[in-house]
């Protein structure tokens, strides 16, 4: 009955605030949340009735699966996509469908920013995150293959955890690039997410164990610090220091750059193939600034795509380049404070070379840049090492006193 | 004109003979078959014009998609999945789709073995393998998630790859274990396997280079080495040697065994989430040998899960022992010669490891078993090392006269 209580609560709440936030694109009513709770609660997951936001670029076979895109407008697809079924076999209550960009690149979403009036909620996972800003539910779902978890996670003062590529599963995405597309998720407690993301992903990512040791790189290939960035990330080292962790500078090996380049070869060929058929058929529905990118990525040839794919796991072969002497590396979650306005939904500059590498990354939240707008702070560590990743994250919130 | 001509012959071909081998389950209509070639003619590919056949495990918006289930009778998504786009983009045909087992696991497709009457043609990708190997279509699509490519191009008498995880796009794929679930190919001839391969992958992986040092175990923690697969393998490494290739005798790794058990938890962990719905609300339109898989995988509790992936890592980690000495491994496609009858589609024992470890495969076609029947001889190499792979195994198929 509590469960009962609690949903019904949830759903008024979006009911009543949600009009001025435009985080959420499609809410069930009363019944469907009650099967969805019914399904959920045959199981004793960890989620046990936590009602989650999912963003609409998964499949949902009760709730329409729109992309973020005029074309799939009223597309109903059979098929629950797999992290829903993993949310639900978890205990969680999928409650509705979060505002996606159109087809998870650039064209911005209608959601707002519940943390930055005026401002950008980045994207592309906009309604994940700003949904959980806002406090209407406890754990949004959404997916990177640049930016688009850390990025809106930074820019909406939420936790925001990509986990290494693959270990959260995405049959039913629509893909955008498969070697990039990973499942992320937004929660605003590094703890919670600590435990609802073993959850869905099987593994054990609660960990205890000895201060890692932190280490943050002060100059990048992806660009100049902006004054925000370089605030956050000293307040970060500062509120560590304070709290007895070693914290280092290092430099970052120069193949990162060949990285974060590769980038642009990698989702640019795959993107031309995934979404080739909306491109070809109906480009008239695409926004410009997609149209746009797949007309341009036409030109990236086999050649350097293969050439980005080879960058790619020279880079993650010697990745233990980037952890030496350190256990994790802390990085901006993003170039700056959100940008004004909602025409843009800001850059993935800092993120795309993390995202090609599949290493794991949390962004947690806290600091503020020198406009006083949320600013995350981007947590680094190897393939696989998702617990302590995770781990150091909680570290640096509970330092923020978060 | 040609090209059109090229197709319409196909198209009566299949007509014609493919009622006494069921290995198509839908196939275009003229309209349909010319519909699919303008499009792909639209692009100068490799494939240009080159008729494939495309496992019913992949959806397709222009035919019924089904996934060897009666569940998904006259299924038809909207959206084709991304490997069926790939083709297109490099100029091939998609003319229909083959036969699968039940969602890609044990129950029989339909379709018989064009190389060995009476007997299985393996499974669970029957209808690309039988396609390919009765000379119905060059190229067929498939799926391995214990070893359904490598398998059925043993039992059938073709050329199977399955290349590195990830090299080839799953998007569109009916999910069983994302973690195994790996995109594979049909042919006659290595030589253009690797050119077909290399359009669709966007990787270069036709090569030339000096002749790679072949080993070849002789003991197997997966079982004995049946007479028919001792024979094989006897049989490679004669002709191998006879044709100047330098081959070793090599003994596995210990942790071979680990990986090879790890599968069963990876793999059941999975498909509990992948068909969770299926499994739910439609049990008793599952086939009996699906349904008790399902139940009984739910008794793996996600401790065995991480246990199973940190075993699959660590092995990944330590591949290099694999190959201490060596280029590429040889050792059995299958157990077997091809089972008699139609109600096994025989066992994936010696592929399950490879399939958890992520490294590509081949099956080579040319040796016989002790009754005569094909006996597939598989080329494994390093991850990433498909184009090294595909060498080696189109010298194993020149060294068979074949």
């Amino acid at each position: 009955m509590s469960a009962r209580d609690d949903l019904q609560r949830t759903l008024a709440d979006i009911a009543a605030r949600d009009g001025g936030l435009k985080s959420f694109v499609a809410v069930h009513d009363t019944a469907g949340a009650q099967r969805e709770l019914d399904r959920a609660l045959a199981h004793r997951g960890a989620l046990q009735g936590l009602a989650v936001g999912v963003k609409d670029i998964f499949d949902t076979a009760a709730l329409p699966s729109q992309y973020g895109s005029a074309l799939f407008a009223g597309h109903q697809p059979r098929l629950d996509a797999a992290i829903v079924q993993a949310v639900r076999r978890a205990g969680g209550v999928v409650v509705g469908k979060t505002a996606t960009t159109e087809f998870a690149f650039l064209n911005p979403a209608p959601t707002l920013n519940p943390n930055a009036a005026g401002r950008t909620p980045g994207g592309s996972s906009a309604g994940s995150a700003a949904s959980v800003a806002a406090g209407l539910v406890p754990l949004g779902i959404g997916t990177q293959t640049g930016g688009s978890v850390i990025r809106p996670a930074s820019y909406c003062g939420v936790v925001g955890f990509k986990p290494t590529f693959g270990a959260l599963p995405t049959p039913g995405l629509k893909p955008f690039s498969w070697s990039l597309d990973t499942v992320g998720l937004f929660t605003q407690r590094v703890t919670d997410m600590a435990r609802w993301a073993s959850a869905l992903s099987g593994r054990t990512w609660t960990s205890q164990g000895a201060k890692p040791v932190v280490g943050i790189a002060w100059s990048y290939p992806f660009g100049e610090l902006t004054p925000s960035a370089r605030l956050a990330l000293e307040t970060a080292r500062d509120k560590l220091r304070a709290a007895g962790v070693t914290v280092k500078d290092v430099d970052l090996p120069a193949w990162v750059a060949d990285v974060h380049k590769a980038h642009d070869a990698v989702q640019g060929w795959e993107a031309v193939r995934a979404l080739r058929d909306e491109f070809e058929f109906h480009a008239d529905q695409l926004s410009a600034v997609l149209r746009d990118y797949l007309r341009d990525a036409q030109e990236v040839d086999d050649r350097a795509y293969e050439q980005g794919q080879a960058t790619a796991a020279a880079g993650r072969g010697k990745l233990q380049q980037l952890f030496d002497g350190i256990d994790v590396l802390l990085a901006p979650s993003a170039p700056d404070e959100p940008p004004a306005g909602y025409g843009s939904t800001g850059a993935s500059t800092f993120n795309r070379a993390w995202t090609l590498l599949h290493v794991p990354c949390v962004s947690v939240p806290g600091a503020k840049g020198v406009n006083g707008f949320p600013m995350g702070v981007q947590v680094v560590a190897p393939v696989g090492e998702d617990a302590l990743c995770l781990r150091a994250a909680a570290l640096l919130q509970a330092s923020f006193g978060h």
